[in-house]
Parts: structure tokens; C-alpha cells; sequence
């Protein structure tokens, strides 16, 4: 017996029959003697209702009491959902209980529409689940000390989950999602892609940020610093599936060390294509400088992602970063008016056709040779290399976006994560 | 200056635009230098589309833990119109801020799906009222002891406005509604009825209860209890019509004994045909005979209305009562097969084609002869009438339906109560 949290999206809320699917799915759980706590998206397509009404009538503003308002509506859909779900719960002979946020003490932040959990007052779902009691809890939301109901920003149910579970001590917090798992690349791009049956925590954080949208990010770095182990598996799978098979399925999230043993050096490989490149020539070396470049672009609200400046010659360097491609033309356009001049600069540069591509493993800790190896595999296929980061357990490059699809395929292969495909 | 309640129904709340004349016409009171809270309904349709949904999932029994769930997510219809229509008054400029019952401690008892209100916490609606906001709070809900969400019943939201109104000590609770006023009888039966500029309390409580259906019951009950002065006026009129015409507009249901002293004798004419009437004939006259008809009766959960007991002949007398139309089968069924053998009645007979008429009015306290007057009124329109009761302010008879509205036109006439109407 040990105690679950089951975490179900919006799809898996779609309509009273796979709601009734999802109760019939917990009650197997329950029936096979694990202590339950269930997590449930809004009904898919309701949170964009709700918010839609609301930017029909709205200000056009974004101060604070809007956003204050935005979640008092928003955070509906949720309860809709905990309700319902209890509902059916019980139709299927659970003694199930639905709660929202501010009901079992889930204090967050004021930061409406992006709050951020405090602490989760664990005692009435302890008490329920000693009970015997299914517990129903609203993702996505909590209620700050002034008694406002607050919400986490999209895809915040995954966090919801995840913090439930480290608050009450879960065993196991299960994220069923449209996905079976977390896959060494993009499948779609790599067809012999191949499900990990677990990862480790930093990799999951290396791999969400990089493009691999499974999970929420803040919902990995909760898993993390709570050190909650967390399964991502498919919602798709029938019901009444084997429950060892099931509690077997989808990518584990890992935080033990010794578990990581046998995994290979490199674990997966992810990609973006969403980046573009910005890069100011002959940009004089002084001190402060990266701040002055960078400084007016974070008060203009562009995020950066991959930052190189490479060490100077004759007093003179190069100073390159990439953005969302979005923001690209904001960030040519701030940099040619106003940064280039401000610092110098001979001249103001850049690319939106271009993609990162980065190998991800806790392995490479420990090994030499593995960036120098994802080099030669690119310089194999004729891949130029734009740009070079590396983190303990990270190697990005920035290439041609023409070549994304070759490179992390040639990756895939040069790191033995090919599965054999069968026919 | 004021301080002023508003209620708005479903139907005023039904659109995004529909809201946002709602926020035009409280954002012209509030200009007007009154401090104003606003209790809306959830949008018209949303409490069935969710209740819909959860019976498609229910389980068929109606237990208290079922009953929970439905009031955890219907309640989240009042939730989204508080929100929509406080963004809607920012809008409008004005510093709207919206509270879910249980932020400002509408404490009821946990009675799911028709809880009743114990208390209201008034300390932050003062205090956002003293800063110069408009508070918006939704209706129809409020929150037990043990932090469950509980809703008030249908209609629960005119409730809600007038103990929102008794706990901040309001001025005056305007209830807007889809009608003008409380009129002296039905103007569909008859159509030279007048609308009442203001009503008692007391004859208010009388007419709804029976089938004027302008305002809920408990809220009529709440309002004398704290003596609210409470106005029913209607949501169709322009959002920019004059304040001071409209705030003169609909009828006031007033306390002050003085402002009747104008008023007529009989105020007006109310009258219902959902009831039907069953009686035990020749039932041994003993003490506590009533209890041992009508408990039975009431255990059933069958409503009783009208009951008469005439003095006894020969030890024997006849009990007769009146029922919801709905309910006579049941209560016929019972009568015959349990309670008339147990009483030893004689015969247990039925009518379900009746009908009751009452003149409702403060005036009748201290004028002899009312009564008769109805009497002979219909007496001479030929209406035979099958029982009598009256009480302080109301005299009700039974009578076949077909006279039913050949009896109100006539005792509409012969208390004066007929407008001209303009060709």
C-alpha cells in the first residue's frame, strides 16, 4: 500500500465519460489498496472560455485588480472539475471528497495569474485519506494571506500536483499526460527515439527547458527540491490496464544517484527552433560591458537564452546571444539604435534562421570526450557550429535551423540512443 | 450619499454585454456619490449547464456527500460573474473588487443546496466601501464551519442581497428583476392591475408565499427580520435613465407603520392553482387527531398549505387540507391505505381541480368586514366556496378552478384596486 497522487489534464477532463474513465481508473487504484489524492485539470476548453468572457469586458489594462479578477474566474474551472470528478468518484462506490485551494491550505504568493506555492496545510487530507476517503484537490490555484484566490499560470496543476505530493509525503506522484513518457528526442523527428523508463531530476530540468514540453518546469524544480518522485505516463492506455504494468509505465523521474548507474553517458537530445541570434561586432572589452548590453534588453522584457562572449582580441570582442524569435526583431532594433552605439560597437548582426541543439546527461559529469564527440558527429555531417554553451550536464550548439533535423538524428545515433525500430 | 445594495439576476447577467450595462448602471450610482455593493447571479443558463453535468456522473442517491459536490460546483457560477462583472466596472473606471462568499465570511449551517445564512463578516466590505471601492460579492453561497462551500437554494441570491444589506446596514437593497414591481394582482388575469409605489412587509411575506413569484420567500423573511428597506424594480429599463427616477421606481417593501396609514384595505389580490385538496370525512373528534393526519403527511415530505377542522357533530368531524398538485396522488394514496383506517375516517375524498384566492392587506387588521365583503363579491358572480381561512392580513378561500379568474377580477373590483387603463 502506498500513497499516490494522481495528476490528470484537461483532455483527460474532456467531457462526463472520460471523466468517468478517470474515476473508474483512481477506484482501481484505491481498490488495490493505495491511499489516493487526485489532481484534475479544468475541463479542456474552459479556461480559455472563462478568460475569453473576461477579455471581452476587460480594460485593456493589466494592473493588478484585473489580474486579481482574472483569477477569481479562471480558478473555476478547476473546481468545476474537483467536483465533478468526486461525483463520479462516488458513482463508482469511492467515499471521494473534492477540495479547492484555499480549502486544504494551499498558500501561495500574491502574484496574481503566475503565484508561486508557500506551503500546502497537509492535516485535512491526511486526516480524509486516513478515512478512507478519495481526495479530489484543484490544481492550477491557492489563496494568498489576504484570502485572494490566486492561480500558478498555465500548466500550474502539474505544480499543484507535485507540491500535494511533497506536503503530504506521497510515494509517487503520477502525471498522466497525452504522451507516454519522456523520449530520448522528438520521435517525430527521430523515429527510433526511445522512451526512457527513468530520468534524473536535472535531466528532466535540462530537457523541459529545452524545448521538451511534457511537463511544466516548475513542477520538476518542486519534484526536485522536495525530491518527490514523479512518473509522466500516457492518459491514453484503457482504464482497467494492469495496474503493475501501469504503475511500471511512462518515464520515472528520479532523484536517487545509484538508480543512474547503468544509464548512458548521454541520455537524450533536445532541440529548439524557436531562437534567434543577435551579435554586436568589435564591441570594446571593458568591464560592465555584459551588463550594458544586456541590462536595457531584460528592462525591455526579452528573454535570453544561450550568452557567449568570447575573450577579446587587440581590446576589441564579439558579444552574441539568442532570443525567442519573437523578440527578434524588438532586440535587432534595440540593439542597432540604441545598445550597438551606447558600447561602440563596429557592428550589430543577426540570424533567425537558426536552432539550438543540445545533448543532455548526468553521465557527462563524469566523462571526458563527450562534447568533442557531439563536435566530430556534426563536423561529419557538414554541420557548422554558430555557437557552443556547456553546463555540467549540457552541451548546446547554435546551427543553421536547416540542419535541426540531421543533426539531432546524427546525435541520436553517435550516442547509442537508437532503439531498434521494428518493422 | 447612500449605501446601497444591488442584486442582478441571471437574465441581467447573460451577456458580456448584458454585464456590461450592468456596469454602466451601478457605475452611475456609485458617480452619484453612493457607496454601492453589487450581488449578481450566475449568467443565465450556467447553473443548469452545470448541474447538468453532474447529474450526468451522479450516482442516483441524493447523500450529503453528493449534495457537497453539487454545491462546490455550482457555486462556481456566481464566482465567474462576480469576477466578469468587477473587470467590467474597471472598465468604467471604477475600483471594483469582487469576493466569493466565503472571502467575506457568509457563514451558513451545512445544510448542501439549501443552507441558510448565520452570519455575515461586514469588516472587509466596510473597509473597501471607506476606500472607495465598488464591492462586488456573489450570491447564493456562503461557507459552513468546517470550510465547505454551501449554496442557498435556488433564488438564493435575492437572500444573499438583503443579508449582505442587513449586515453592512444599507440604506436600501435594490433587487432587479424581470419584472417592474409588485403588482395588486396577476395583470395577465387582470389586466387593469396596478403596480404598488410601496407594500408592507407583512403583506409582502403574503403574496409571495402565495404565487406572486417576484421574490424569493426567505429573502422577504430575511428582510423583515432585520428590517431592510428592500425595492423590486426592473433590469430593462435604460442603463442612463435618471437616478432619481429610477431610484423612486418598482415598489419599496417597507417597515414604517406610517407609510401604510394611505394605503387601501386590501392591497392586493393573490391567488395560486397548484394546490389540491383532499379531506377525511367523519373522523372520531379526539385529542390529538391533527397530529396523527398530518404527521404521517409531513414525514412524507408532502407540503401542507391550507388546513381546516370544523367544529364537531355527534363526535365526529371532517379534517380537510390542501396540498401542491404534485403531491396529491402520493397524499390520496396515502390517506385511503394508512392514515384514514388508522383515524377510523368514514371516507377519504379528493379534489385536485381547485383553486385559492386571497386578498392580502395591512388594512384588514383594523377593518371589520372585509372579509364578507369577499364574501358577497363572490357570491354574486355566482362562486360557491369550499373552505375559509384567514389570518391577521390575508383572508384565502378555495373554490373550483374554473371561477379562478373570475374571482380575482371581481374582488380586484370591489376593493378598488383597478387602474384606468389608457385605450
Amino acid at each position: 500500500m502506498a500513497l499516490i497522487v494522481h495528476k490528470y489534464g484537461g483532455t483527460s477532463m474532456g467531457s462526463t465519460d472520460r471523466i468517468r474513465n478517470v474515476a473508474k481508473r483512481v477506484a482501481k487504484w484505491a481498490r488495490a489498496g493505495h491511499q489516493m489524492v487526485v489532481v484534475p485539470s479544468a475541463m479542456s476548453g474552459e479556461t480559455n472560455r472563462l478568460l475569453g468572457l473576461a477579455k471581452e469586458l476587460s480594460p485593456g489594462s493589466s494592473s493588478p485588480s484585473l489580474m486579481r479578477e482574472l483569477d477569481m474566474i479562471a480558478s473555476t474551472g478547476e473546481q468545476v472539475s474537483v467536483g465533478l470528478l468526486a461525483i463520479a468518484l462516488q458513482a463508482e462506490g469511492m467515499d471521494a471528497v473534492s477540495y479547492t485551494g484555499w480549502q486544504v491550505g494551499v498558500s501561495t504568493d500574491n502574484s496574481y495569474t503566475k503565484a508561486r506555492i508557500e506551503s500546502i496545510d497537509d492535516a485535512k487530507v491526511k486526516a480524509d485519506l486516513d478515512a478512507g476517503k478519495v481526495v479530489v484537490i484543484t490544481g492550477f490555484q491557492g489563496v494568498d494571506e489576504d484570502r485572494n484566490i490566486t492561480t500558478l499560470g498555465r500548466g500550474g496543476s502539474d505544480t499543484s500536483a507535485v507540491a500535494i505530493a511533497a506536503a503530504i509525503k506521497a510515494d509517487e506522484c503520477l502525471i498522466y499526460t497525452d504522451v507516454d513518457g519522456v523520449y530520448t528526442t522528438d520521435p517525430r523527428v527521430v523515429p527510433e527515439a526511445r522512451r526512457m523508463s527513468t530520468i534524473s531530476f536535472e535531466e528532466m530540468l535540462e530537457m523541459a527547458s529545452l524545448g521538451s514540453k511534457v511537463l511544466q518546469i516548475r513542477s520538476v524544480e518542486f519534484a526536485g527540491k522536495y525530491r518527490v518522485p514523479m512518473r509522466v505516463l500516457s492518459s491514453f492506455t484503457p482504464w482497467d490496464i494492469d495496474i503493475n504494468e501501469e504503475a511500471k509505465s511512462g518515464t520515472l523521474i528520479t532523484f536517487e544517484e545509484d538508480e543512474q548507474m547503468e544509464q548512458a553517458v548521454v541520455s537524450g537530445i533536445a532541440f529548439n527552433r524557436d531562437e534567434a541570434k543577435v551579435t554586436l561586432l568589435g564591441v570594446p572589452d571593458k568591464p560592465g560591458i555584459a551588463f550594458q548590453i544586456l541590462g536595457p534588453v531584460a528592462e525591455a522584457n526579452i528573454d535570453v537564452d544561450v550568452i557567449i562572449q568570447n575573450v577579446s582580441q587587440d581590446g576589441k570582442t564579439d558579444f552574441s546571444f539568442t532570443v525567442h524569435r519573437n523578440d527578434y526583431q524588438r532586440a535587432m532594433e534595440l540593439l542597432e539604435k540604441t545598445v550597438g552605439p551606447a558600447v561602440q560597437a563596429a557592428k550589430v548582426i543577426g540570424d533567425q534562421r537558426i536552432c539550438k541543439v543540445s545533448i543532455v546527461g548526468i553521465g557527462m559529469r563524469s566523462h571526458v570526450g563527450v562534447a568533442s564527440k557531439m563536435f566530430r558527429s556534426l563536423s561529419e555531417e557538414g554541420i557548422n557550429i554558430q555557437m557552443i554553451t556547456t553546463s555540467e550536464i549540457k552541451t548546446s550548439v547554435v546551427i543553421d535551423e536547416k540542419y535541426m533535423e540531421l543533426a539531432v538524428r546524427a546525435l541520436h545515433r553517435a550516442f547509442d540512443l537508437d532503439q531498434d525500430i521494428e518493422a
